[in-house]
């Protein structure tokens, strides 16, 4: 049975000369604390503070990054736990076994790395997964889940977390975010996103009732495009008294475009009546889409912005599981000409800010760079979701860097709901921006000092900075 | 004169330690059997065993790769042998003299490597080409061709083919393949693909008359689209029972859309009636490839698709030369929501596979990725035609596995009609596998135990599954 | 304070055996005289050889790629001299202090290097910029300006340019050309390129004012579409009657189309009575581009084509300080098919030939390596603008060597109005080149003596080739 090991040098660069220089820079910014401006952990697992379930709905059920892979490799999604209200022991660990019998699948891939740093770090587990281990794991991970060093909370502090974004419905009371903050024993810091994607697709089907239930949370009427308006202002400042820096929005297309406000109007009265085409919602979406711009330069709540995926791919999961369950495709993206408006109206102003994020990295030194090298308002996010993996991070780097520099990128973000993985993933991030810096170092376009200070500077300032923390 | 010599780490990273795991790995691999699950070797050279002509209409004339690049030097086709019946003594060495003297142009391409590697290890040549070498090179290889050991059997043995796939028009009526397989003396495995391009395509003026030879083939009447359909079954059964394993598939775009049967026939009917317009003519054709789909997912027949591509972007050299003489432009392409109705329909099903080849790298790590990782049917098919080369496959390992592991990618296929190429391509694939993998090793993403088994893998197993060998 | 050391063998490989070739490769090109076919420095500066003004109106002010950087920063473009009439002293010290301070933004930028290349290597300063150095580095620079060795023809000659190209409107007299042409004392050779963008885009308020001016320059009737063509080929025959050997072409799309001649008069005449739509004046500007095309076939004068960029993105920049202040952003660009009708009229005309460059990196394997791999009249362009950068060359040469080798690619341009700038780019192109050929040396893709003979081609015969010099 092969041993789990972590290397101390996983992911630095070969090159031993460049490997040294890496080395110390990834020991400069190593054990920072972890600074998570943008996420999907559950607020309820920390103000609950409840002991994890088994190890299965822990770390495979709700984790699509772990899920897709083993789809593509024949494993229907139920005997993961999907869509599963609850796991028997029984499948709980047939479920466990199923991933290690296909670690082979995973090799190359992030999660490779993030599983194993969990089963080091977290857990000093040293066996590689296989169907021969599986069991032997399961258990070790559940006995030590049940102890109190393996809380939400206790986790958390171990894993020096210096604040943890969640991302929330705007309608959201956000009673999880208050009851940490009026609880004198706990010293994090956890703050919501306000994530109003829904409320501004007028042409699909649940539209109607999000603004109704928009209205009840504000006490605005949404009868009116300017009453939605007025409800949105009003949860925006609800979600900044509780903590709130950031808003999150993902749509097909990243086009913001304002319309007349009779024009607003009538197309907002007729998503009302339900009668708006595609087409229409669409082109009132971006004007939607414009007031939260507008809004964000008077409220200060910095915009993230990751559009262009192709939304549950696959009709037959749709149906049967639902979204967010791994069948979702990135398409292609236009920046420079769909957020010209918006950067036109507020690109300068101080109050704006808005970071960008993609999947597509054609538009890296072609759009984002050349955007954030130009306005003040403007960053390059870190690679998310399929391209938060060492060779996309290198990719990313070298394509922005030349243009935008480093003080212009956004620092990393996790963007997961597996809270586990959280330190790995940062980990992962600071060797490979070491492994950069180090080449820069090596061929001489930085000085040593200047590598150490940037490193550090993308772990500590470069995210407070994008995320006006 | 320059010695030609093949220095044995040829195309293994330099760093040190790095190209020491590389050796290794590439030991491993360097003299499996080549699987060729995609190509265009003429099934007649194996099946009548003719010595090959002379060295220019052997290894210029049919290689639009050779060719194109003498072109852009101001070489026109006809001296290559392009468009001419047959050679003369003086014309074929003449074209050969032209290829050495500009020799120097191929630098950096996958052709010199691909051809120095034929003049060293087939021929045993030890120069390089050049206007002082090109006659003595030539009646080296003239020599050589005129001995047994150098007829197609002999080679076909010689480079250790375990299987050699063929690329067949739907009316061929496989008589070479049967041949083969009928010859007693013959041990090798030979097998057609189905490649029905031209056959849906109904606004191009060859499709009636084609239509028409399909239904002289099959013995099915082509008067409707029912009967198209029926006559495809037809063939496609027929090309089974000759050993096919995939049907090929090159259109403009990658769009696959069903249309109502209805509506099939109406468009069909126009087809027939030679008034069918380009754009409804894609309409038919996205549905007929559709059907296509369909009767995969029935016969088990691999799909491979390799759109999008301008073909035969100058005109008065299609005029002159016809087709496939090196001007075809790949252009962009789009996989994600091109393909949804079809994989909606079809992804899940255990008899569907489909192989997504691609020349825009852009849809790497954006669709094909995240496509081969969530859908089981779905595999990334190796960097093919421009990009089968050095770092554009690294570029391919480095987009894809990061998503979609190494279990979802298709293994090499050389594509190629330059039969002695063969085994300089499979080479470079190998070698340029082993320095990827080398490089997870070095870096602690994969123990060498996980590499060694990875690297057989992607030789093996990867196109044995991908192309269901 | 930290000193300003620039390291001999910045910019190459990191690992020892292949920085050993990078550094034989680098010395064999170091000191070879800059051909630079295509930039922006004024003619006048030559012509006239007075002294430079202060150091910010010199290095700062005109140039948009420091510039940008510094108001992403938040610095307002008129503090760094944007728009202003003349700098006073303290105006001109104080924007230094702004670029000094902010120095730590352009880490990982080209700027850094250029700009501390000239510093060091130009001035003789060994400060590191930063608010501490600024007025030292400052006032150091501003002496040595004032001094005979820091005439524009001392740092032509000390530059060792063996030929600048300058960057002209079709009006222009080249009376500063004609003056250098006439001075007997003067031994460089500067020469214009004809660059009539705005000619063609009868859509803009502009148009017509300069139609009648081309009119009056030419003394050719400008008042039908065919007077146009016959004044424009009179322009272009006065430019290459004054040394320019190609013309230069920016415009949203690389549509090159041709229409009837009846529908261009009449596209042409509601354009002059101002009411042409936009929609037909870009169906005019691809018919223009189609005559320039067909003129440059007659007149040999090479075309360069750097199409696809959002010019002045930002609305209120643009209206404060106009055009070429660092607002431009690139977007997405198709060449295979915009340039089919072009290339299939005179792809392969002797006379013809055309370089085509891009910010959108993805059509350098997908369509312009193949373009220029078939047609003897196309050339990829070097990496321009926002990727004349290390990282971006790599990739350029990783992604088009491999279809189109080296022999099809332009050699470097500089395309700056930074004169001071211009060893200091051309010398990172040099190096950045040496060590990529010292890769394919290292793992035996090209033996020395080829890699050597190809570093030598690259600096000299490309240039030449490529722009007819």
């Amino acid at each position: 049975m092969a041993t789990l090991e972590l290397h101390p040098d996983r992911l630095l660069p070969p090159d031993p000369a460049t490997r040294d220089v890496a080395r110390q820079l990834y020991e400069a910014v190593r054990d920072l604390p972890i600074i998570s401006p943008h996420g999907h952990v559950p607020p309820a697992w920390l103000a609950d503070d409840a002991p994890f379930d088994d190890p299965t709905t822990l770390l495979i059920t709700p984790d699509h990054y772990v899920n897709r892979l083993l789809h593509a490799r024949g494993v229907p999604l139920s005997d993961l736990g999907v869509g599963v209200d609850r796991l028997t022991p029984e499948q709980s660990r047939h479920a466990f076994r199923l991933l290690c019998s296909h670690w082979k699948a995973y090799r190359g891939t992030p999660v490779k790395f993030w599983f194993e740093s969990e089963l080091a770090d977290i857990f000093d587990i040293g066996l590689v997964p296989s169907a021969a281990t599986a069991d032997a794991i399961y258990d070790a991970i559940a006995e030590k889940l049940a102890t109190p060093a393996f809380t939400p909370r206790a986790l958390y502090e171990r894993f020096d977390i210096e604040v943890l974004s969640t991302t929330d419905d705007p309608s959201d009371d956000l009673r999880h975010h208050r009851a940490l903050t009026e609880d004198d024993t706990w010293k994090g810091r956890v703050v919501p996103t306000f994530r109003p994607d829904k409320y501004l697709e007028p042409a699909t089907p649940a539209w109607n009732g999000l603004v109704d239930q928009l209205a009840g949370v504000s006490g605005v009427d949404t009868g009116t495009c300017a009453g939605w308006v007025a409800a949105m202002e009003n949860r925006r400042a609800y979600f900044k008294e509780h903590g709130a820096v950031s808003t999150d929005h993902s749509h097909r297309d990243a086009r913001v475009e304002p319309i007349a406000d009779a024009e607003a109007e009538r197309l907002y009265a007729l998503a009302r009546a339900g009668t708006i085409t595609a087409e229409e919602g669409a082109t009132l979406r971006r004007n939607l889409m414009f007031q939260q711009a507008r809004m964000a330069s008077e409220d200060g709540l910095v915009m993230t912005l990751h559009p262009a995926v192709h939304r549950n791919h696959h009709g037959p999961t749709f149906e049967r599981y639902g979204a967010d369950v791994g069948a979702d495709i990135p398409v292609a993206v236009e920046f420079a000409s769909a957020l010209q408006p918006m950067l036109s109206a507020f690109g300068t102003s101080p109050g704006f800010q808005v970071i960008l994020f993609t999947i597509d990295e054609t538009v890296y030194s072609r759009e984002l760079a050349p955007l954030a090298g130009f306005y003040p308002s403007v960053y390059v996010g870190a690679p998310w979701w399929f391209i938060d993996a060492p060779e996309a991070m290198v990719r990313y780097r070298r394509a922005v860097t030349e243009t935008a520099g480093f003080t212009r990128t956004s620092g990393f973000i996790d963007d997961t709901r597996a809270f586990l993985s959280i330190p790995a993933r940062h980990d992962m991030s600071r060797r490979m921006d070491s492994g950069f810096l180090a080449q820069l170092v090596l061929d001489h376009r930085l000085t040593m000092d200047e590598a150490l200070d940037t490193a550090i500077d993308l772990v500590v300032t470069a995210p407070r900075e994008a995320f006006r923390l």
